[in-house]
């Protein structure tokens, strides 16, 4: 009898590399990860041979449905390449070939991974069911992905749901990208902490200011409040643009729950966006794994 | 021997319902259009009349390989309903099964026009070979239309594409819809007329406004630049978001040319968008036949 059909899943971000065996079912099994090596330009070698070494023993001597790979962007899914800012060692790295020379087997595909992390949600968590969705992931910057009737949508290289870097306030901060006003200049969680100790919060991290905020603390609700009103606008935005019907936020900030939710509910229904009435807003599900369950989705439904 | 495929095309708009029967290769052929009939809310038969003979007519004793209806939204095309904005006669017009009845042949498909504009340009228009295509349609109001690699993209309703009423200023004028900012709040042919008289042209229509611009006429100028910078809001936001290739400007203010694109495009460069660098912004090459051609071309891939 032949065994179920497992897919090796990769992502690929700023500070760690993670794999593991996702099942035919959603199932994630097998899960390592290691840093990402801090390593030059030019120096593309390090966190090529942390990639190719996790990726073989992950696998082992296990015979693959497919290979999904989920990367930090900018990707080039037509290229096979990726250039994520956060590894200045790697631009244009080809990383389908490189895991296919490691693993062999059917040919990888490549995705975003904030579009990976929305298909996973879609497939097996809170996007289940919606026909329009974005998921948008709150954590050290912000990204998104758009899931349409089930379909990732990529765009013309695979970034597209670049949600945090959509303006939302053409008067409002700089942002580290250069241009003005993007949502993640105040909803990213640095942004909320540089905030909050601006006016006087004195704690270390987001859990910390979340939890400050669920008991009232002042400071500490207003970054939250701040914080989603700059995404409401993107929502309110992406809503329109792609009549959106639901929106999933996950990523570490999202750990807040209904400390940011709630105000980001009443954010998106104040922007009176006819596309934003019929909008279910919810807390993603699936956690850390979520773009590995998408990656291994994306390779079983290309 | 088989005759070649012929598709029926309809599309309805607030002051007009034209339909045509479209060759598999896009050739228009026995157009007809009626001005819509003005209704009041609860006269739905008016119109419905209207439509029904037209399509009929259009039809004649032909055998159809298809059916596609572009309408002005809102549409649901899950229901296969519309609700045009200018059409009050119409809440809920169950459009699909009235052209079906009319009719016969293959059950029909509804399509929002601006994304049948979209379509029908990447079928045979100034969008071939665009990978994610946003179609824009600069008129009384402003529509858009996403094409990502030959897919209209629909959302949840078929309404995606909306970019007039994205928020590109929040600061500011009101729109007709209630909200602030709009892109249509300047950059619609009545809105760019209306500025342009407030500051002292005394022209008539947008033609005399474009011949004027082409000119050198200083408010004409700053008229469509007013426009420009508004439009190209909504397009760098929707190049984010979207990963874009190309833009294509078409509607009757496009008919302007040069003197809407060139600062349509620089100032699209100007916003400095990482997304918006590589866009190809075009002027529309078909017409107002784009919708007709665009639904047949949504009926031959459905």
């Amino acid at each position: 009898m032949a065994s179920p059909a497992h897919y090796l899943a990769v992502d690929i971000g700023g500070t760690k590399i993670a794999a593991a065996m996702v099942s035919g079912s959603g199932q994630v099994e097998n899960h390592r990860e290691v840093p990402t090596p801090a390593a030059a330009p030019g120096q593309a070698d390090l966190p090529a041979r942390a990639l190719t070494e996790l990726v073989a023993e992950v696998v082992g001597e296990r015979r693959l449905a497919g290979v999904g790979i989920a990367s930090a962007g900018p990707i080039d899914n037509r290229a096979g390449t990726i250039s994520p800012v956060n590894i200045p060692a790697w631009r244009d790295f080809p990383v389908v070939d490189a895991v296919s020379d490691a693993v062999g087997g059917p040919p990888p595909v490549l995705v975003h991974d904030s579009t990976a992390a929305a298909l996973g949600e879609h497939w097996q968590g809170a996007g289940k069911g919606s026909s329009a969705l974005l998921g948008i992931v709150v954590s050290t910057g912000i990204g998104g992905g758009i899931i349409l009737d089930g379909h990732p949508i990529g765009g013309s290289a695979g970034n597209a749901g670049f949600i945090g870097h959509i303006t939302a306030d053409p008067l409002g901060e700089k942002c580290a990208c250069g241009r003005t006003g993007c949502v993640e200049t105040h909803a990213s969680g640095p942004a909320m902490l540089r905030w909050a100790r601006a006016n006087g919060w004195t704690g270390g991290n987001t859990p910390e200011l979340a939890a400050d905020a669920a008991l009232g603390q002042p400071i500490a609700v207003a970054a939250f409040r701040r914080a989603a009103e700059l995404l409401a606008i993107g929502i309110a935005t992406a809503a329109t643009l792609l009549d959106l019907d639901r929106i999933v936020i996950g990523g570490g900030v999202s750990a807040a729950g209904e400390v940011l939710l709630r105000p980001l509910r009443d954010a998106v229904a104040k922007s009176d966006a006819p596309a934003a009435r019929k909008l279910l807003i919810l807390q993603a599900s699936l956690g850390r794994h979520s773009g590995l369950i998408g990656a291994a989705r994306y390779a079983q439904t290309r």
